[in-house]
């Protein structure tokens, strides 16, 4: 009976979400695709605009019985804040971040939520994983890339 | 090691999703109920009444290295538009669409989502899945189909 | 010098306001318009819809020192519901409430705003007023009817 | 042919999700760290504080034909309202739920997320069971457990 | 007695708003700063970024009796969207809008609010007055410009 | 005509207003009301709960022509922050702001409006004033203080 109740409390999981704004500058251009298709594809999101993007990073992990925490959120925020906000909030995505316009990498909302996962994907402590970060660039377009 | 790089390239999936709003009027009220059960079981539901629903149609796929695109946003837009709002946005469900109040089945935020996951699916290019339809009636009642 | 801190309490006044929201149906069409200028003025809205309303109410008054309240909001709650929310809430609006259809007024947002305002205008404790009443028929379209 | 429409109607399953509020205080602090780590894990949230949480109470099932729902939201809301808002609303956590100061458990998200799982679980009737509750401290910091 | 009843109706006034949003990008640069002043006014505003704007357009007039408008929401929509939206969405607004770059304007909140202004100002129909431009850059930063 | 121009420029005037949030604990109990009276006005308020509470603050001035600013935002963000949320945030307003508690005034919306108010007013360089100071306790109940 004791060690049942020992099983669950270890087992007890949670994912816990830190949302982090930023706001930055953007195109949609692809080097591999000719000027006419850019145009097709891209339509106005070929000129230079800009969003407010909120960034919704989930980890998960068991609760620590002694903290009744995941994680501390403070610890997040700060890798959020350094690995990706600080990145992009009030910059030029493709001419800033070599990821992607040196890269030859567009600036879907999509590839930015990719590159905010590989950035922090690794980056959190044993036994806390990163499950998946969203990014909503408008309120109506949004993108999630989930851990596999 | 060219290999793995490509390999992952191709592996990289996301999932994107697109909201868009309508207002619509509906009453609940099924025709394999009694009067009374339909009273007892919908209350005020039972008169006609009506909502601003949100609708967010999450989508999958891998993310084309060319565009950085699961699918072209204008592509889900016009489809959930065609589909979806233009069916249903400043019309009576019930009396409007032929799948609820014909076919007698109660317009429930679980139908709407169902009906539109149904109109949705199979719409769309290879490759990219519809795996969820959230319907939001209000903002302390949401229904989502996910593809199983 | 008191009698001026006197008086500066007595003087303290604030507004307060309380939102609450409510589910309806409604169509616009007017009686004194041809059928072509309803259709042409008020398009798809000529159809039975509906919305999800939220309806904001404006009160002005002193500030009691004994309560810190310009009024209880559990008044101005009980005010609302009985008066507005009631009366609207999962209803057709034009059917249901005479003073729109019976009487040939159109439910536009001004109108069921004006409604409300009429309706609660008059009904608060002396020394406190309504000041405005403030309808959202969307996130988009919003009337404001204010005590002149 | 016919059977194969019939069970499609079976197996339509959709996920409801209701969500209310509840305003409370509480402040972490944990019985197991001393004084110097409850103040470097908790920083300012060692103090009394509060927050307008947002419990959203996500349940699964099969769409029932004849009312188009997974389960009544009245029913959900009553099961909701009475097992956690009544229990945490207009509260101190820590003081007034057992489960949390006189147990030792800090009320962190996770673990009011966790509380509010175990209060509901088991709750519902057959073929209904709740499968993620999420809560919400502020807009920037969530938890969610998930049924197994 | 008629005569004041009429004279009420005419009387019966409102304000109508039409939230529109865009997303555009831009910098803070005063050609009458120099280098050093600019960084330290605007700081990291001084780079190329971006938002989503929030423009909430309100007009004031009389409630015609016969289709309890102020103005046609159509109407607002329109002016909204050709005189402002059109010409800052999925823009650089100090390259591509004159008014702001190329006269020397920043492009605040304060100065976008206040080009709409005049913009939309003398555009709509005798009786009907723009009385504010709301534009919110964040979510936590709004300019408002009223009519005098 | 140039003067006219020159006239113009200076008197375009705009009301810039910063969001900030805070989370803090309260009561409502007044000392100047009996037991029964208390609980009679106060209902659940009474025990200690809390709130995310969001401060909106407005101020007015002209627009300078050479920062396009009524005010440098980074000025009215630090203001708010240092004299307002700086002392409510994570504490227990009642008990450790003695303008509440130890001066006998309940926490009541209207009161922390009205505190943040007279801690800000004055605090603005010549020119500009603060003109309105919002506080939403919940998203269904708001206090407003304006400059009179």
């Amino acid at each position: 009976k004791k060690k049942k109740k020992k099983k669950k409390k270890i087992m007890a999981r949670a994912v816990l979400t830190r949302v982090e704004k930023f706001s930055a500058a953007h195109r949609l251009w692809s080097p591999t695709l000719s000027d006419a298709e850019n145009l097709s594809t891209f339509g106005p999101c070929t000129r230079t605009h800009g969003h407010n993007y909120v960034l919704s990073v989930s980890v998960a992990g068991r609760i620590d019985p002694a903290t009744g925490m995941v994680i501390n959120l403070t610890t997040i925020k700060a890798l959020v804040t350094d690995r990706v906000v600080a990145v992009l909030d009030h910059h030029h995505i493709d001419e800033d971040v070599p990821w992607f316009g040196a890269a030859g990498r567009p600036s879907t909302a999509e590839n930015i939520a990719l590159w905010a996962f590989l950035s922090l994907r690794g980056a959190l402590p044993a036994g806390v994983d990163v499950v998946a970060v969203r990014l909503d660039e408008t309120d109506k377009n949004t993108a999630v890339i989930r851990a596999e």
